[in-house]
């Protein structure tokens, strides 16, 4: 019998950033979701998912939404969202942050391969180019199943502030990055435009040098802000488009932090390049001539992200 | 010179309810977003407002959303959505929480008179009835103009139940309640479908008890599952559903807190009934022949919300 | 390799209704799609199919379309929608339709089998009940997997006329009907309301009368004003509305023309009955106590397309 | 008494592209619609606007939408859309078609005018520089308020080809183009990217040379197809996103047709370029320098203009 089924994404990890990404996908009806967390936190899970799915009537989509501490419930799912981790505190070194999470990532993924051998992997948990890594080893996947965020949310901050400036549409600018995320981000201003016109007839020099440096502590520009927590709008909603370029096969060009072998003269590191987005995940890496000091800023990058992935024991 | 302006909607407080329901406004893009807090929450508020803001390229939605303490930033908003005040922590009385919170309403209404004389302010605040009178004296403005939120959130919840239960899409399932929030509603069963079917029909009498009583301590259940704070989700969806009635003169049906001079045989009470919600506010309420026993249970929800309101100074 | 693919819907008959479809389906992004029609006309339809890929930019959909005269192109469809077929013309007889219908039925139905057996059939063309038994017996596939609009359209059509009688948005107001389409249609208008008010309780019964007299031509009442052809964006809307349920597996309540094996005290008949309509195509037909009356006239709708059955060969 | 209205749309001609307008207004819930056209065509405008309103408790959008031939209903638009007018048929010379759009649009200009003095114009009309500034001339309205359509058609076509030739999402395919419609189209190859990235780094150059000569002629590919008639769903999408950025005051910058005084170098002509689109009609004009061989070619495309222009009595 012939039975089309709906899709199915777990994310792991039910903070801001993982409920809101749970919202974000169900709104748009790319499938069921089960959200998980620790046992411990498994009734506050089921709370933030059964609230959400008090929504769906009045915000008029379908879609299960499940909150729970058990993997088997993420069983086969189509795409998976690991947003779990720890953020650095006080205090705290580098060194214990990486450890920290990577251990996170190990345990989650194997849940993940366990339950979901199949699926494709996407992953938010900072520092983010080692934690793919983490997951891609851990996991066995093919290196077009486990896929790092950071360019699509660090272009969307920078194009939120050359909106601004401009006062223009968000729809017509457009951003590009290359590198780490935040600090280790190497954007390419040149291929940056507003309704196709490169930024740098539009907006003088040292203006549009502060917005690229804006861009690059965006994160932290929240995190001050707040007071108390980090940002999970804007990551939500680019894990979102990740998502969704895979879940409707839209072969989408993002950027994305995808396993190098080669590519841009690196080998064997996850790092963040242009890519193609669709139903098998990264389906592609671009690779641009990069002008001298384009390619030593991405050297420096790459060495940022090795030099954490070092501490990963 | 003619010019198209965008809709301007301004929600006070800034808390989870009030942080969704301007993401949500801005994604249906209703217009331009400005969410309030108090002074010593301005810089979170501003960290909510960009990090939403952020979101906006990936998500696809022009608006601009503003994070703010000064209602001057306020001015000329055409809807006003009030969701500030407290939620009532244990040790404290009801009438304490009636009295704190009734005080919130005065200062935020006066501000928002000052500066948006003409707009249509919608009030989620707990005990909600009261809250919505105590806005509706204070702002001088007509009855059309101010109006309470319950009955599309408890229908909501209703709604939820009842689509896992039958297994059916949330869209064709409907519920109908009058009266007062939570505890003090009174559910229609006999005017609550799937599909047209009226539930009676469809779901074992004992089973359909059941929904109802989960319905009536919906918002409970997800206090009890977070372990700490209250629902936000449901809740920011059901402001946005009244306020885009309201912003894009859909005239819809929705249940309403509103104010009565005689419809249902009561007199100058807030309280929940059908109306019909449109580019004026309140454009008419519906008055339906009840039974005794619903109109009996309707007289003790309007006797819950009198005695509330004597609480007021 | 695991990859996620798009759906895949074909719609076969490329005239207004069956392009209106294609169009609809795109801008939901349901999938992929491909537009049939006869060799005759295939470059027209191939004109169609680009025209509407060239408003994919602007509309900001992602789906393949394709005009074609070849089956082959239908391969592996999920969704097979049929609005091939000719329109009644002056001086033909009402056998003489039926009958060429069932035969492009036959031979539609031969190659859609051909190439996507697994594959849900939604049927439209007229007499349209007897031309979704035909499709079903031709095709060999269980029941489940071959569905008759009718009942959408027709209450879309009161619907419309409901809404603009009271000034309500359309999204407030639900009909409900059961047997043949148009003319034949059996209306229960005791389970038709506005914001789940009873219409009866709304509007006086000549006014009412008036309505549903008015949607049970009101295919006819579009004919009329066109002067040439009959309408198809509300026919396209409901096709997709009843794809949508299937593709997304969103198990809807809808009216459909289903196989009846005793439901209703009905025998081997195709009639319009509310089903579940999810990712199995009818997953449920909902039974209905029906008074004398509604009985008697859904007896006289049974008759009626019995009648037309007798004249397939 | 406050009351918020709904935006009101005027599109002038109910052939195929005014119609389809109607419905992509309508599906965005932008606001309500007249669809006008002449006495003769009362009737099916009627039709086809009762048809599409009868689609909307389907497709769950709220807006009236309404046939007739009189400017009494258009009054007190916002925007008002003209696509009336005929299209060149085989032995009538260019002059004639001239002639005969321009009286029709000083017809249609006097009417709209005279209801909704306010409004502004968007012109779809061929040849459409021409057409765009006899509205302007015939209105009295400010430049800003009339616009005529062509650069975000020809550019949707140029992406869809370049998206197929890529295998890539139509949402990362971006174009560029100036001066006239079709023929007259000055393509800015080296201002179009996918991903950002130049098409030129992307794309052999002969096959983008083909692509942009397959869209220089995109119109005629589509009338050779059709056989008998011309492109409307690519066209209507393109009036949709133009009133969509006027009506939402979205800021976009797309290509219109907009009145220069200086602007390039040419004085008191309508013309292709880039523009910022608000709810001010064109907001401002966007000045590119230009290659020597670009503004040869935008020469070229303005003598053309003005040839055609010359023909206007």
């Amino acid at each position: 019998m012939t039975a089309i089924k709906r899709r199915k994404i777990s994310v792991i990890g039910a903070g801001f950033t993982g409920a809101t990404t749970a919202l974000m996908l169900a709104q748009k009806e790319l499938g069921d979701i089960v959200l998980v967390d620790i046992p411990q936190a498994e009734n506050p899970t089921k709370g933030k998912a059964l609230d959400m799915l008090e929504a769906s009537p009045v915000q008029g989509f379908d879609a299960n939404i499940t909150g729970t501490s058990s993997y088997e419930d993420t069983a086969e799912s189509d795409v998976v969202i690991i947003t779990a981790g720890i953020a650095r505190k006080p205090g705290m070194s580098r060194d214990d942050l990486v450890n920290t999470n990577a251990k996170v990532m190990r345990s989650v993924t194997e849940q993940v391969v366990k339950y979901s051998p199949e699926s494709i992997i996407l992953v938010l948990t900072n520092p983010v180019d080692a934690m793919t890594y983490e997951v891609f080893r851990t996991s066995g996947f093919p290196k077009h199943r486990v896929i790092g965020q950071s360019g699509v949310l660090d272009t969307a901050r920078f194009r939120t502030f050359v909106a601004k400036e401009l006062n223009i549409s968000v729809e017509d600018i457009s951003g590009f990055v290359l590198g780490g995320h935040g600090d280790d981000m190497v954007p390419l201003v040149r291929y940056s435009y507003a309704g196709g016109i490169p930024l740098e007839k539009l907006i003088p020099k040292d203006r549009l040098d502060a917005i690229v440096a804006r861009a690059r502590i965006g994160g932290g520009e929240i995190v001050n802000l707040l007071g108390n927590g980090s940002a999970y709008y804007a990551p939500a909603a680019s894990l979102v488009q990740m998502a969704e370029a895979i879940l409707k096969d839209k072969k989408r060009i993002l950027p994305a932090i995808a396993y190098l072998e080669g590519e841009y003269g690196y080998q064997n590191l996850y790092l963040g390049v242009p890519v193609v987005l669709g139903g098998s995940g990264i389906e592609k890496v671009l690779e641009l001539e990069l002008t001298e000091s384009e390619k030593a800023a991405l050297d420096k990058s790459a060495d940022s992200v090795r030099n954490v992935m070092k501490v990963l024991n």
